[in-house]
């Protein structure tokens, strides 16, 4: 299980506001079927590698269907093969844990 | 406000787990006062930038306070000056009220 | 014309350096054909938006065939579809013009 | 020493092109006396961290000094204390040597 984060931002379009391209990104994200978190900072999915990378392509072209010129695309892979239990979840409850102490 | 996330990633530990390293830099924020939320991906954070600067300073630290030999840090800055109400929370529900219609 | 960053670092194999991991998937950009530059933070490349992420799966995967336990992979894509001479090079040149101003 | 790379990015200016912006940063870079190399994503410094944080703090201001309403910054810093010789050059000559053997 591949854990990524994910931020689209759309250039030259005007606006200082982004919220209806990323509303856009996460429709693609939510069409894909895969687990997904949203943040204030980006889109947290979990998932294969192939599934992932196949996800961000799509993710990256929904602001140029929107009219944007330019496309900058941030994305963070967190891959972990040493344990079955990487996740979304776990990863934060794994850190609280280590708070809670 | 300036909205920020911060992800510390030891290296050359030995170890595949980084969450203690993570929870000592959660510390940090806490010790900070500022709104925080705890990610899958990192620690956003929301304030002033100069204070922002200085906890990101305290953060990258705490590994090495751990006996890391090696920090790396990725920060992603968001400051918005045309508005009053950027914040952590107004950014996730903007998207959301697009999600909804 | 898209140019995108990659960083890819491995955790968990118990050295600070990460330089052969690196060289590894700097050969496998080679292997691609793509032309790319190496900085002192990571690997940029050019090409066409699906090659790139081809060529971002495979990158990600160097560590592990070498053994590294998790990989964490950043990638930054710059995507300008309003002008025709977007790459490496004219970007920087851009910048380098203004300076000479 | 420590290396970071900025990529400082406007939004909401209308402009897909964002060169004049970062020429201003890099102003702010060599105004700043650190050493540092411009690549077609983001512009690499090296020095001590407080050194570094201040002038990450005064390229991020740049952009509204020129009348940006929103700006993205985007930080990854690499600092390794194990070693003497961690800088800029260093790094990418540990990656070339591997790649000519």
């Amino acid at each position: 299980m591949v854990v990524a984060e994910i931020s689209v931002t759309p250039l030259g379009t005007g606006e200082a506001g982004v919220s209806k391209y990323v509303a856009r990104c996460v429709q693609v994200v939510q069409a894909s079927g895969l687990d997904y978190q949203l943040t204030p900072m980006g889109t947290v999915i979990e998932g294969d590698l192939s599934r992932i990378l196949e996800v961000i392509g799509k993710m990256h072209e929904a602001p140029f269907s929107m009219g944007a010129p330019r496309v900058s695309t941030l994305v963070k892979i967190d891959d972990r093969r040493d344990r079955e239990d990487h996740s979304m979840l776990e990863k934060v409850r794994s850190v609280e844990r280590k708070l809670d102490k």
